[in-house]
């Protein structure tokens, strides 16, 4: 028996967990520490009242014979979710189909999941830096990976370059861990690059809820031409603050490989996954209603008044950065090596964050701060940073 | 762009799919018929009260910011549950360490997803017939698969062919579909063919709990020598009646590859899954605890009854099977072709199986009942397949 011999070519250590593990050994040594985390970018606030009462209700309903419910009709999910969501787009202006909707649960399976339709020889370009689970997954297949660089010259939001020629695009607008965002022009020419390449886009639509900005689009299917290029991820992680909870979705278009994509896709999720749980689902099914998105908002403008802060404190400062604005994440340059700057932070003023090189080499020298904890904290945070900076 | 080519070498249609499609153009145009369905091995009873009463607690918890939970520690489990689940081996006399427990969100998603490990040219050896998910998911990576039969001269129990080279192995006892479970001396016979070979089981163990038989083993790792050769596979679906919750889990014993197959799998996990939710942890904590196990196993003593009124049923008629014993699956010898018996069956009594060939070429001519449904329709079944035989 031989083992994938791809997995020794990915790092040994996941980025978040070196970053815990980091902490935990500082905390060991200064339990009396108060750290405040910044690092890793998980929500703090609870669920909203209206996701916990259809929780409540489907968890009781699986208690009883005449409601219970097992296996999902089929491994997409259930019509009364997809349809919420095909709402949603809808009220975006997007055009997506609730047959289109593939739910699942959650960010990091679909992306890690959905490099199983390609062939093993396809080129992928990934921005760089990037959310590590894009290069990961496809080391993992043995793919290999251009970069197009993202820099403070193109503030974080690089183009396509048509010289480089390529299978798989990876995108993440907003982005993951730099906080830019492409506006419309931006978008339409990473589609219309996609398409005389013949490559296919994976949208990582993960903080479209945060964005404020007409000219930023929330779907890549706002792009014409986008539905014959490009598949789309998003989750209810940070939109409905279901990191500990577990759902998402894909959206597969109809027109992509005329429709080969979809039926592979189905086959995948039908055959190596099970589908959601009901539970999740009718919370998922909640988030989505009318009351559940005012309420999911008031959520997501506590974090983005946290980004302002971050924002206007660094601006302060005369540090450079992006993001904060239609994004969670702050991208900052630290002027120092990132994990030494890592250091310095937790060290100093306690203060977990990620390091840029973590996320790629054009990452170094930069470092990412992420506006889900309290505005207490925040506001603390910033205060201990002004004074060791 | 290039897809997965692979996947044009898999069936279109995956089994229970046909099926539904079957059943709903049977009902759409018999509107009245009063169908019993005994085909897919879904459960019917609801959860465990204790189990509900723990989702309803996590689930409160998830809507305060002082107990709110976001992302796991890591994508492995809670502790809390992995600690239960290593517990539950410790009473049945295996040693299975807190920390080769990977929890995730149920059956299909591990077995599918474990080919990862794997490099594409490994030869996997599967039973004959098999639930169709071990050979689907690794046609979809290209690798060879190599059968051993299961027969009616074996009583579907197949004992390894040392002439036969492999790298792979996949069991599952008590079987799916026949029902038949490995003794004790099966299985050694199993796990010294695996280690001449250098090879890893991949051993499926969803309905262990039906075990009654001292001599048939309710884990792989009851087997001496099986840490050095085999990962386990086990879900609550069947045990706790998960099937609509989705927790189940997968040991790597330390031994395995020599601590790099743990190593491996754990980092597969923490790239392209996120963990199983908080409140589904909970849950299956309390199904874990000495009342959820009382509450569990009167809810398996009811499927037990049905499977023994069914192979009596059968005895009765003559007919040749296997299971109904320590599984929730009767695999009968039907006499005909088995999608034809399918069709007689939901024509003629309106009761809805499995069509054996579905499970692969020796199925063809055998039929899968399950257990599954209520002693009521079980019984009323029956009689309906009695009057039409």
């Amino acid at each position: 028996m031989k083992l994938n011999g791809n997995y020794d070519k990915v790092k040994d250590s996941y980025l978040f967990v070196e970053i815990a593990k980091r902490v935990a050994a500082y905390t060991a040594n200064n339990p009396q520490a108060k750290i405040i985390r910044m690092g890793i970018g998980d929500v703090t606030r609870p669920l909203a009242p209206v996701v916990v009462e259809a929780g409540l209700k489907a968890m009781a309903e699986m208690g009883h014979a005449e409601t219970f419910r097992g296996y999902s009709p089929d491994s997409q999910g259930y019509e009364f979710l997809r349809d919420r969501i095909s709402e949603y787009y809808a009220r975006m202006g997007v055009k997506v189909a609730s047959h289109e909707v593939h739910v699942s649960d959650g960010a990091k399976s679909d992306c890690g999941n959905i490099v199983d339709m390609f062939d093993d020889g396809n080129v992928v370009l990934v921005p760089d830096p990037v959310y590590p689970v894009y290069v990961d997954s496809n080391i993992m297949s043995g793919r290999k990976i251009v970069y197009c660089d993202g820099t403070e010259e193109n503030n974080f939001a690089p183009l396509p370059d048509e010289k480089i020629s390529c299978d798989i695009i990876y995108l993440c607008s907003p982005n993951n861990p730099t906080g830019a965002a492409f506006n419309k022009t931006q978008l339409a020419a990473w589609v219309e690059y996609a398409r005389k390449q013949g490559a296919v886009i994976i949208y990582d639509a993960a903080y479209e809820a945060f964005v404020t900005d007409p000219d930023v689009p929330r779907s890549i299917f706002a792009t014409p031409g986008a539905r014959e290029c490009a598949v789309e991820l998003c989750y209810f992680s940070k939109t409905a603050g279901f990191t500990g909870v577990r759902c998402g979705y894909t959206v597969v278009p109809d027109e992509l490989c005329g429709g080969k994509f979809a039926k592979m896709w189905a086959r995948r999720q039908s055959t190596k996954f099970n589908g959601t749980s009901y539970i999740q689902q009718r919370m998922a099914e909640a988030a989505y209603s009318e009351e559940g998105i005012k309420q999911n908002m008031e959520n997501i403008a506590a974090y983005r008044k946290n980004a302002q802060l971050i924002s206007a404190a660094l601006d302060e400062m005369g540090i450079y950065h992006t993001g904060g604005k239609n994004s969670p994440y702050i991208w900052l340059k630290c002027g120092m090596d990132s994990w030494k700057f890592f250091d310095k932070l937790l060290f100093d003023a306690n203060v977990v964050g990620t390091p840029g090189s973590g996320f790629g080499k054009n990452g170094e020298g930069f470092f990412r701060l992420t506006a889900f904890n309290t505005y207490e904290n925040t506001a603390e945070a910033l205060s201990r940073i002004k004074k060791i900076l």
